[in-house]
């Protein structure tokens, strides 16, 4: 079975980094099987890159090796790291891109790259997605023992993912996790944060009453909510954007209320 | 030879859906050589599809597997199908999407998927991209028969593609059926609709009677037509967009009059 | 080792062009491993398409095929050519988008392609994208010499690709070659072109006196220099465009001053 490298990056595909990035990896590792997530996350914006990879990776077979480069700090103290979690390998900075990843896989462990001989030599200052992740994610999916890279370290750089919290009963809040380019409000709230079906969501000062299953049942202009393909609650609109309309970004709270017996919902 | 699966969408390249796709196929089917055609898509622009599936499919090699998802009734009782014209191997929703296919192989055969032993559990209600079509399309390039997905279908949906009709003596009616990046307006009229030469094409009230080989064979300012890349005519001008200067969208009227006794062409 | 073919392009990615490209190099050769670099190059922009597989080639293997298609000239008396430098070898027209590599490669030969049994038939007028320059570098990623595609030549097209010049005492002369998506002025010097480090850039009126390793080692809101990834000298701010501030264009003249004894730097 081809070993697979998937990249996620805020390279953009107009420039050269991109394909620099795989030419390295295919110098070291021929069989790679290169496949690209996005390199179109909004640069330096860490909080979407650890939202891409967590809702993609397991979709891919056991095994596979994930890059993901979005990287502000490049040249600087921060460390590049190297995690596993068994089934899926993770390179990149310590940065808090993989927080999603350690949140859902307790049984983690995290390496500082240290070993340079896995590197492209001469390592330049601003483009370590060429010279020090490409050549090491390469070397993992050819083999190499992530502990051969450096030592196993604890302090690795974790960022809050937004873990919802309890909001009265029958309520639990949340935040929008994520906009997609259709302006659906993606949300941290999923069917495990409530014991009962979501009756409303509450977000932006608007009451979102309807519950739909998928985007087509939704029949007129008003908001609604739906589960996601990532496995949350969404805000969407029909034939609009829901972020847009609701003017709603990134960070906002949503609250969910449940069914409960008649009066206790508040 | 590797088996190759291509994919057509209108995911965009920002959110994680493309990489979701590739990952469930490669899990399948872990030597499929996948090929993006476009991820570009205008949002459930089905009519967009179906053009530029049609232009591409024969360009790849026997036994090619197309995936093409671009999908407003997600979760809705639309059908999954896949389609066989024995050269090729087409996966999609029952929206129309192959109607070129359909038009251009009369061979062809449909079939319902129904078969949910293919599918990736749990199916959500809004990415069949990802829980339908990709694994079909996996286990389409490994090998398995069409007719073991469900029943061959003949009622699937069939989109108007444009057929061009007589306008008069030496004259043939058409229409814009793309705009391509450029603004060059990529009509559905080709030699096989003309017995002569073209002489002129008039379109939104002008007349375009430069008849060039190739771009760089136009000389001035004006509008000219040529034989595009994907057998069609089309009106183009040098060095800016046909289509904003001349104020013509898709779907606008073309008439091509071509070389004929003289008075006769009206 | 599966042979890899590079794709450079201003075909964009919303229309089929690239994918009819790749369709054609795996009829000819299944094996091959397409590598896309860039299809977002300015439409008709030879010098970006130049600045960018310059960047870009060394990071692959020895025996990678670069089909690079700007192509503003598609149909007319320009010619198809092939590159080779032992190492890498080029595919594409005759327009000066290998003067970098011309430069770079004293040992490169050039071959005016003209044996058109290895075209794909019938050739169009304004796609050699996929007609000829497609399946020839198939061809030659499955090992045709380029001597049998047609007559070595010496009299192809080379741009001035803009060489430093000495201005003064201590200082050296160059030019804005690009500027990327985050507004970095990428020069055309480098540390080859002073004897000294460079201790201020001169760039439209502006002094440029900080001169930094790494971008986030830059800690206020001037502009700054730095030695980029592609070997270059580039000009930057701290999250914002140089480009826009400093109102620069590619093309710009920039001037280096380097260390010198007192009183001799003018």
């Amino acid at each position: 079975m081809p070993p697979i490298v998937t990249l996620t990056t805020d390279f953009g595909l107009r420039e050269y980094f991109v394909g620099a990035v795989k030419g390295v990896i295919l110098s070291v590792h021929p069989e790679a099987n290169i496949v690209d997530i996005s390199h179109e996350i909004p640069p330096h914006d860490i909080q979407e890159a650890a939202f891409t990879i967590q809702a993609v990776y397991r979709s891919f077979p056991h095994g596979t090796v994930h890059l993901v480069v979005v990287d502000p700090g490049v040249g600087s103290a921060r460390r590049p790291i190297a995690v596993t979690t068994e089934q899926h390998h993770f390179v990149g900075p310590d940065n808090g891109v993989f927080s999603w990843v350690y949140r859902s896989e307790p049984q983690h462990k995290v390496f500082s790259i240290q070993a340079d001989h896995y590197f492209r030599k001469p390592v330049s200052h601003t483009f370590h997605g060429r010279d020090i992740f490409a050549p090491v994610a390469a070397w993992i999916s050819r083999g190499t023992e992530l502990s051969r890279l450096g030592p196993r370290i604890t302090d690795y750089v974790k960022l809050s993912v937004g873990e919802p919290s309890p909001a009265g009963e029958n309520r639990v809040r949340g935040i929008v996790l994520h906009t997609d380019r259709f302006g659906n409000l993606i949300t941290n709230l999923s069917p495990s944060d409530m014991p009962g079906k979501p009756v409303r969501f509450e977000i932006a000062g608007f009451t979102v009453a309807s519950i739909v299953q998928c985007y087509s049942e939704a029949k007129d202009a008003l908001p609604f909510a739906l589960l996601g393909s990532a496995g949350f609650f969404e805000i969407s609109m029909r034939e609009s954007s829901a972020a847009a309309r609701l003017a709603v970004e990134r960070g906002a709270e949503v609250v969910a209320v449940w069914d409960g017996p008649v009066g206790r919902v508040r």
